[in-house]
């Protein structure tokens, strides 16, 4: 597949509309670390690596997947040898803890690298975006010596890691969890179960996978309380460091799946594993979230990532494929391209504005990431409340979105999109399961509204919309319709919050309103980054036509996208006996 | 894949809702072919062979695919047992003239055996339908000696049909065509040229292959006024009727596709083989837009089919899944099965709403296609228009909805549905290429709004209005506000086709309104479609249980469906400046 970092886009981003450099200047950390010269010459190496070396994989490894022969799992051809050279670069620990051997880099920029990779390749993406996740988890849970010992070979990319969390009876609800735990003389535990689902659970690109294991102590409460987090490698480690005899660790068999064919899908059996554990008995879940969130974001940008591939292959073709005349527009010849026909363009404009609104909103997130990280007092707690509340939505709309988006520009291709030769078919099957993974954006859409806007009644969403009010004070006359637009929606959205806050059936009424709440929500958010990048391209030092481009998306946006925000606040607004009251056995 | 053909919804929409008894009466060709007694033993028979037949080859009929080996197209095993007997059971006459061989059988009730094909398998229900297609447009269009010849091979299913129109360089466009036609002395043409995307164009489940073939004379007009249409058969025909030599045409390829993969999409190319004109010389498109209407509305049904399996795989999955729990209406345990979560249910009653009432309009769509057929004067004419208007209306709406269903239903499996074995996945994949094969959904739109809407100033929507207040003049007061809320809604798409009829930039205007216009207009045709259930339901003879499931899913339809028609609406209104005004190359 043919792929394009949008190194201008990025740029625009870190420069003009989230001025990187003054934020990494505030925080002493990221001062040593980084600056604007250096993150533009990552981001140019990401987009040559990224080209290169593993776009061109993607379609190979889709035909080919990952084969499971008699107990071994096999990545397809060309990937060993590329995800070597990827982790001998540095990529895999490019956000990781410069004292244990990762590049120290923030996130805000990790973001967009992670967007390339996902462009060039979903499933490729996935090896090392689970590793990345697995050590942030170590990092900020485990022991001295579990960091020592497994955070070099995690960022160097000579090990991988793995989440292994859902059972076979016990998926969305972590509570039905019986992988068990039993304590040993040493310190250690030894693990028994079988988890499903495991992404990277099993492969041969690596020396060893460090799983992150949910499970149970003997004695652990029932229910979610009652769950602890373990590090059990798939192979020991002896005491100088080196990978050591098998573990009990096994791989029970490989997922045969819609896409991500090259990402192994495993069950993995834990039979007398050895484990150590991570954080504190029974708070396993908060340490899991850490992995969690940090996933989730990553998912979402996956949608990202798809959209933007796709957005690249359908404007590509809508330029060259030539069918039907256009109205004046046209170039000439028998037939004009069919980039002319309005239709067309719809579907592009669409996909345009979106994914790169969720570009804008991902940066933003990976911003708030870092101040939550290396920032103090009221900076830090406020960055920690937007992570958490932008988390969700993040993952469910960036997926929500990516679906659309790959569905649009296979629509553009007509019967050549339906070919797997196109490779626009590759990215509707790979995205799709991003919307699934991580929790189902149906469960992320739960996570926003239940427990992110109705339980501090708003709080933090009034917060945002004050910041707003602050960031956009020097927009021009010519935007201040949208900006109107645009707080009257966060004012519905927060007049609701309020009355879910004093609902007598809140319970229903949040399981009827999640997903069509989390979709107004992300319009509002992604009109707030429309109109942050018009001021920006309007106050930057950015030639006449970048301006002009983000001005007519901008305006696209709010004529044709955020109207949909109206429909989701008119169904929250429903009651929601339509949804609850019909008897289970009717369905 | 379990798949159970909705016997009692498809016995209520003939006999309650659009009472089939009456119309048959009302017209000699079809009083004497059928009542509902047979129509119902009709459908417990296409229940049967769905089901047990033709729905176990699914999911080993997209494994396994169609192989090309040595120019042979071969379908996957277990393919030709099951086509004999489908055929030799006369499923493939259902509607066929009774003169030829046909069972005569009207498409008010063909189009509910369509859906049960598409169910069980979206691959197999191809090769059936485009061969009923051919024969329609044979039979409508044909010399009367190749009305003999040909007929009665295709009801029987010995021979299968195919439509051949698109080229490398034409595909929506088809005034780009090259295939060439040279009249012969005996009558008969020579035809040389390249076709792709020829669904069932070549394979091994019958004795031969008749191509309905878009050519252009050497002495042809320009653009699409010079094509003419030509039958083709793979291998010539003696004139004892039997298959003969082979006759120049060839496989040169079987497409490599994301889903339907037991149905052989070909490169089919003619190297002077004999083909007989069908229609008049340079009317061809007239003549294929019989088929190809035939073929819109089926695939249309192809995207209700996917619907109704999807639904029935994630409502069966939802009611054994337990996961979490409810918030009063579990089922006893640790956890309650997933359908008492109202994001599940969600999901559910959206995917119930829309395929019961697509179902409706499918029905309607046949008996109006029937009336068209064999009726007299105005009732004819009526008819012929609706036909025409809701055709395209069908094909989109239902491929568009299906998708989502679909979408939906893999969402409700969580994890499961990403992985093959459970099937709902293949549903997503072979739905897809419904919005675009046949005229992409974007043709229908055009089409749907140009053509059929602004052309005629909005004269059809403006019949169907008043028709609608007819029908639904007895509707209790409960149900008032949702049907003047419907009247409404036909007020302003007609006041939207008004204005666009006298717009002085009417092609863009169409261009970037038509895909929100189709979707307003579906989601107004489905608000009637339930209004006539929920009408038919309370004065049938129905269970208490059933009347009350119809009137909650009609109210969750106006509730929480029919305001997408407003956000369509508004942007049906919106300038299209915004979507004309970038210029090619800032895409």
């Amino acid at each position: 597949m043919q792929y394009n970092a949008p190194l201008t886009e990025m740029q625009f981003l870190l420069k003009d509309v989230f001025r990187a450099s003054e934020v990494w200047q505030s925080v002493p950390a990221l001062a040593e670390a980084i600056d604007m010269d250096t993150a533009a010459a990552i981001l140019e190496e990401g987009a040559k690596i990224t080209q290169t070396l593993i776009a061109p994989l993607n379609r190979s490894g889709d035909e080919e997947g990952v084969q499971f022969d008699q107990g071994q799992v096999i990545t397809p051809q060309g990937y060993k040898e590329a995800y070597t050279t990827y982790a001998e670069s540095g990529w895999v620990g490019l956000s990781g803890e410069p004292e244990y051997g990762g590049m120290g880099m923030p996130k805000m920029l990790g973001v967009l690298f992670d967007e390339m990779v996902y462009s060039a390749s979903n499933a490729f993406a996935l090896y090392g975006s689970l590793t990345a996740g697995a050590a942030l988890c170590i990092a900020a849970h485990g022991s001295e010596e579990l960091k020592q010992t497994y955070l070099p070979k995690l960022y160097s990319g000579e090990w991988s890691g793995a989440m292994d969390m859902t059972e076979p009876q016990s998926g969305s609800d972590l509570s039905q969890l019986r992988t068990k735990a039993v304590a040993q003389e040493d310190g250690s535990y030894r693990l028994t179960g079988s988890k499903i689902f495991i992404t990277g659970g099993d492969h041969d690109l690596t020396d060893n996978v460090v799983h992150l294991v949910l499970a149970k102590l003997p004695d652990a409460p029932g229910g979610s309380r009652g769950i602890s987090l373990f590090l059990v490698p798939k192979r020991r480690v002896n005491d100088n460091g080196s990978v050591g005899d098998s573990n009990g660790v096994s791989c029970g068999a490989v997922e045969h799946k819609m896409g991500i064919k090259a990402s192994a899908t495993c069950v993995i059996n834990f039979d007398d594993a050895q484990g150590y554990l991570v954080g504190k008995v029974n708070r396993g879940l908060v340490a899991m979230f850490t992995m969690m969130n940090y996933e989730r974001l990553s998912i979402g940008i996956q949608g990202l990532g798809c959209s933007e591939a796709a957005y690249q292959l359908a404007a590509s073709y809508a330029k060259e494929r030539k069918q039907g005349k256009g109205s004046g527009r046209g170039l000439g010849g028998e037939a004009d391209a069919i980039v002319v026909h309005g239709d067309v363009r719809r579907m592009l404009l669409e996909i345009a504005s979106l994914t790169e609104a969720g570009r804008a909103l991902s940066v933003y997130t990976g911003m708030q990431l870092d101040l939550a990280k290396h920032a103090d007092g009221d900076v830090k707690k406020r960055a920690a409340d937007q992570v958490a509340m932008l988390t969700p939505l993040a993952k469910a709309f960036f997926t929500d979105k990516g679906l659309e988006a790959t569905v649009n520009a296979q629509q553009v291709f007509g019967g050549h999109g339906y070919i797997r030769e196109w490779g626009v078919e590759q990215l509707v099957r790979d995205v799709r399961i991003a919307q699934i993974y991580e929790g189902t954006n149906g469960i992320q859409a739960l996570d926003l509204l239940g427990r992110k806007v109705v339980a501090n009644r708003g709080a933090g969403l009034l917060a945002l919309k004050h910041q707003i009010e602050r960031e956009l004070a020097d927009l021009g006359a010519a935007w201040q319709p949208q900006l109107q637009q645009l707080l009257a929606l966060f004012d519905a959205l927060l007049e609701k919050a309020q009355e879910l806050a004093n609902s007598s059936t809140k319970a229903d009424a949040i399981n009827s309103a999640a997903t069509d709440y989390l979709h107004a929500t992300g319009h509002a958010v992604y009109g707030w980054m429309w109109l942050k990048m018009v001021l920006a391209a309007e106050q930057g030092n950015q030639q006449p036509n970048f301006v002009e481009r983000k001005a007519m998306l901008a305006r696209y946006f709010f004529e044709r996208q955020l109207p949909k925000a109206h429909y989701h606040l008119q169904i929250i607004n429903q009651d929601p006996s339509v949804i609850m009251s019909m008897p289970n056995e009717w369905f």
